[in-house]
């Protein structure tokens, strides 16, 4: 990857972490919003989501699913295919309370999400590890290329 | 649908253009960014996109998708749970330069996005339009509501 590329990536991942997740639905894909943070050996990504939701649901039936993280369109002059954006695929699995990652993943997520606090008292919430398995990231119109997961784990950590 | 939540769902039909679709790829569910203009009658949504892309070629395919309109996220004190965002279950067609509707399409489109002029010249790049299933609203945490496409088509008919 382009080293210009890897600090466009950084710089997603940094100050998006509300992004769309599609997952396997009833009748076809299914697309939601997710709050993400990392895991601590940057390898993975962390949701914590209410079982009342949708999507959570598909996920517990079906892992594959993929992020789009976006920058977002904030001007009416902007031509959106100029803005970055990256295409994660990755598979889920879930980590509910009585797992022995639980605590940890608490702590990670609370320290990206403080806000999230009090949603540790509602008992309908479980975390969901995203591995990824490949992406696809757009740094502007016609700039595109495929990353692995070894590229988006050293993205992340290069500041 | 309640009125304060009409409001809401049109002030995201009208600020968020730059939307995340859900697609169906080969190994799981996909996610990409499109550009998003409304057809004349407001029944159905417009994108233009390049056959290059892989969400372009999952809608070759296969027409089931999903929209995912959301308010941004600007602050990190901001809690992403309370930002308003829709989901909205779609069946895409396509649209091609021979199609007698590309015309209408075309000036739809550039109504929205004048930035886009230039993508009419590129021999790529084909309408789809996708006409709403269903939708979730939410408009906060545990705000949220099923919409049917009438009511998807009033709301943004509303100012």
């Amino acid at each position: 990857m382009k080293p210009e590329d890897c600090a466009v990536f950084h710089r997603l991942l940094l100050e998006q972490p509300w992004v769309a997740i599609a997952t396997q639905g009833e009748e076809g894909p299914y697309g939601a919003m997710v709050a993400v943070a990392w895991d601590h050996d940057k390898q993975s990504f962390l949701v914590y989501l209410s079982t009342l939701s949708l999507h959570t649901r598909h996920l517990q039936r079906r892992g594959a699913c993929c992020l789009v993280i976006a920058q977002p369109y904030l001007s009416v002059t902007d031509d959106p295919q100029e803005l970055a954006r990256v295409s994660i695929e990755c598979e889920a699995a879930p980590i509910g309370r009585d797992h022995d990652e639980f605590a940890r993943c608490r702590q990670q997520y609370l320290a990206r999400f403080p806000v999230a606090e009090s949603r540790f008292d509602l008992g309908d919430f479980l975390f969901f590890r995203l591995t990824p398995r490949r992406g696809r990231l757009i740094c502007g119109f016609g700039r595109a290329s495929t990353v692995t997961p070894a590229e988006i784990a050293a993205c992340w950590s290069e500041s």
